[in-house]
């Protein structure tokens, strides 16, 4: 069978890319002979998880490979944790007993820890064994949380943008995601702060029915930077206890809160706990990404889906490094009210970096959107339209050709936002692109000048 | 609804107490109003993971944590790992710029030197970025296996008995698994050995069919300690052959294998690299099972399909710990032929362990399955009945109680293999108890002291 098809339309190309794709992977599994074929017949992917492609993030990791820009798309700092965090690390990886298997739903020392702060935080006494999981990173608590829960045909309300993997998971569940979008209210002539994009009440409202099983929510929101106000997390929340839906609750940058602007879990909310699974990140939390720790909090009867799914898919965590967070949150949770506690000093040490980052993409002539939470910044890229070669590019979304020509003509990375919106509201990321700015001031300084040059001309 | 039924059949039994679990979980839920049943209603695990309970380790960890027994049960060492293992950690630790996110199908350097070992070993080239996935533990590479290869109504082959996630694992996909029982040959009189256990092959060929997607293969076995033969391998493989099945062969004990025997991996055989998937732990094969590292190798096409259900499950490993575990593969992969090599003394380590557990046990009245590589030994302890109130405990199966009153009663914790085994053939795991040998000398003595003190009657 040819894979040049007669008549260009969309899904047509996207079927093209898929088998080149394919093709990639099978042209190394050799034998060209007859059980090849009858091997990749029977042996795919199972109906539910067809059609799954190499995610956003494999393709710009190897675009950033082959192509060495200075890299602000992927969200982790490019200079080192604290200390005290990675001194941690050494002192457990010194002590030889602490390198076998530990209890499976959470290492009992980081569970005692998460629960003393976590009680602090929602003012209830959360127990340790029953209302608390950890897990292989944030990642694999979202994946509990949704495939603990919902069943095939069960409608999943997602917030866009969103991080990419709400997603397949929900699908991978046999769910159906249904999304809405922030939308930007009108605000012509000043500069757009990530306040400024909310949900429209009556379109989320009409979302909400029989089949509703959960909403997604992510605050402060990756990419946006949205930190949701007490008033827009008490409507969801009353539509929730209206129509009986869980919450799962995605607040790994809990901690990453630009001032006036304030976290607020929504579990604290009146007669939300019961239906509320919050999710954190270790890696998030003390800026250590690559140690893939997150958990899970939440009423036991809830959290128990969280444990079956845990337990039949990767069992147990890492010991050393459960322990040695253990040992990070047991230090700050003795200056949890201190300038110095990390939590508190994390964003008043990215709050210049933000300023800086919105200076210098004004200045070169995108439209930052100045996010209140997170380390990440969307910025309206078609003022600079004139000067981008979008044709030597084939991807379907403006963004995807936007980031991947300034990566190779310009030395520039960024994500293209259009990953973060369902296949409807794509076009709504498209004149945007994500930058992540918790990085060394020398290489934001090093961004701007990439820019700045590339706005004169001298590219 | 009453909790208590009026006849008690074993079914009925297991709703029971399943019911009471489940109350222990839901009773800290608090808040008795009427929304919290509405919740309970709503807020269940999908069907597909119903009836899902606590695993036999959750149970045994909280039976061990209660009467504190000497603990022979869970499968890790309890003396330090190598030292140069935990060094390279703290190495890794040291080095600030290894903690954020690395490559999500495996960080860069262990993929390489996994491709160097494995390609070594299998006699071909192994693609790094492709025919090679790492995963958060061996337990996450089989769910990805599994979940990315079986279907609903597949039928999936699993030899008894078996590392107990494989029958979940495989019910989580929706598959069948289709038991097929190892069973000891004749040898009234002289001393068993694992070897003693095989497959009968007309039985084995009976369960392929159609439908059979793959078929599961752990040699050396857990729990048994079996090492299958070439001659074994040979004919799985030209049923896998035959029949276009999947081979998804679990080899986390590859190198703990006693002289005589050879570990053979399947993928090695004519025709069977195209068909199978092989796992592998750092946990098992550097004696760190804290670490949770894995992996999984195969072609290309097969690999897409793990990788996939990895990219939307959890995305990403560990970054110290895979680059810890890269620096020792890198280490051994200099001296793979000396007896220094880790790979080949941690059986020399580990041989007068197991035959002085072999021993003792004999001693004590139980009649051991002297094992041909792992590090457990399973052992008949029905010539012990008499001395054993198996009446004071309530679970079905006769192995959980005569583990449970030994444990509460003697003092020594092993775990019952009839958890090993599916539903229909839980009978042949009765009669046995697994003990694990990867312990102190002193305690294993102490074990030893404990049988020989109730075996006179000093209890
Ligand atoms: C919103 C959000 N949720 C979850 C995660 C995953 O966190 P982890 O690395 O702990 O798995 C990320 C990582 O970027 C994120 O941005
Ligand atoms: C046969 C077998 N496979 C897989 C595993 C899981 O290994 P890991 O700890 O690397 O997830 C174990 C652990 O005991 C095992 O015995």
């Amino acid at each position: 069978m040819s894979i040049v098809a007669k008549t260009f339309t969309p899904r047509n190309l996207q079927l093209i890319t898929e088998q080149c794709l394919k093709k990639r992977y099978f042209s190394l599994a050799s034998s060209a002979n007859q059980r090849m074929s009858e091997i990749e017949q029977k042996f795919k992917l199972p109906k539910t998880y067809e059609g799954s492609q190499p995610s956003v993030w494999v393709e710009y990791i190897q675009l950033a490979l082959d192509h060495k820009p200075l890299n602000l798309g992927q969200g982790f700092p490019d200079y080192p944790p604290p200390k005290y965090v990675t001194d941690a690390l050494i002192e457990v990886a010194s002590n030889r007993n602490l390198h076998q298997y530990t209890r499976g739903f959470g290492h009992p020392r980081l569970v005692q820890a998460l629960a003393k702060l976590y009680s602090q935080l929602i003012g209830r006494t959360i127990n340790p064994q029953k209302e608390i999981l950890t897990t292989l990173g944030a990642y694999e608590a979202l994946y509990a949380a949704i495939t603990g829960h919902v069943d095939a045909g069960d409608e999943v309300i997602i917030i866009e943008p969103f991080f990419d993997c709400y997603e397949p998971m929900v699908r991978y569940a046999r769910g159906v995601p249904r999304f809405i979008a922030l939308k930007p209210k009108l605000t012509e002539g000043k500069r757009l702060s990530s306040g400024d994009f909310v949900l429209d009440k009556a379109e989320l409202e009409g979302l909400f029915n029989k089949k509703t099983k959960a909403i997604i929510l992510n605050t402060p929101n990756n990419p946006l930077g949205k930190v949701f106000t007490l008033e827009e997390l008490t409507f969801i929340a009353d539509l929730c206890k209206k129509h009986n839906v869980l919450c799962i609750s995605d607040e790994v940058y809990e901690w990453l809160v630009y001032k006036p602007y304030q976290h607020i879990r929504i579990a604290t909310l009146p007669g939300m706990w019961e239906r509320t699974i919050t999710i954190g990140s270790a890696g998030k939390t003390f800026s250590v990404t690559g140690w893939k720790l997150g958990w899970a909090y939440g009423p036991a009867n809830l959290m128990f889906n969280l444990q079956m799914i845990h337990q039949n898919s990767v069992y147990t965590g890492n010991t050393p490094i459960q322990e040695a967070t253990a040992i990070a949150f047991e230090k700050e949770l003795t200056r949890l009210d201190s300038s110095e506690c990390y939590f508190n000093s994390i964003s008043t040490e990215l709050e210049p970096k933000r300023e800086f980052m919105g200076k210098f993409l004004q200045e070169t002539g995108f439209k930052p959107i100045i996010p209140e939470g997170g380390y990440f910044m969307m910025a309206d890229w078609t003022p600079l339209k004139s000067q981008v070669d979008l044709d030597s590019e084939t991807d379907k979304y403006a963004d995807y050709r936007f980031t991947k020509w300034m990566t190779k003509k310009v030395g520039l990375q960024g994500i293209p936002p259009s990953a973060f919106y369902g296949e409807e509201h794509k076009k709504l990321g498209e004149n945007f692109v994500r930058y992540c700015f918790i990085k060394e001031d020398k290489n934001l300084q090093a961004a701007a000048d990439i820019l700045q040059k590339w706005k004169s001309g001298k590219n």
